[in-house]
């Protein structure tokens, strides 16, 4: 489960990757492995959420670290680079860094 | 707060702007005043997440709806338009329809 909220104050990435509609699930299948086998074993990990596209052309992961410096030790790690340059042979890739601004609800009642 | 997991079977919005750095802390007013005075109070809104990105060029709204008829029935609702135009003029803007596939946590200890 990921919760989001400003006053966590934590570091957000929200990738969005965009590949053709036949290779969307092998992209789940590689941002999992990657996730489970290294991501999520960093110091500063937080949370993330992968998330895959109705219409097929587009897989966002969505990650919150501690901080900066925690993601940037992560990526240093040569672990997880193979499957990122293996991805980036059938993907492109929009990164953004991000602090949540703000979080709305339903009115009450 | 917006809690993220696959097993609220809900509809998620990832919608991307981009815009000029001097025009962020504008887009984010405008999409603060359209979801306070109209899109929260839809039926089916059930959360959504405003994000600034670090370097001034993205603003990203993470949001989730109960159904896509919800959805669509408040996109028919004529009062966040004259908004979203306006937003339009400077910003441009990438949206996204996903399922949540998986949430990944640290390992436990």
């Amino acid at each position: 489960m990921t919760v989001i909220s400003k006053d966590l104050k934590l570091v957000t990435f929200i990738n969005v990757f965009t590949v053709e509609s036949e290779n969307q699930q092998r992209l789940v299948d590689l941002l999992v492995k990657v996730t489970e086998t290294s991501v999520r074993h960093a110091r500063g990990f937080v949370s993330s959420s992968l998330h895959r596209s109705l219409d097929g052309r587009k897989v966002t992961m969505y990650a919150q670290w501690r901080t900066m410096e925690d993601y940037e030790q992560m990526r240093r790690d040569p672990t997880p680079v193979p499957f990122l340059q293996e991805a980036m042979t059938f993907a492109t890739f929009e990164p953004g860094i991000y602090d949540v601004v703000e979080t709305f609800a339903p009115p009450a009642g």
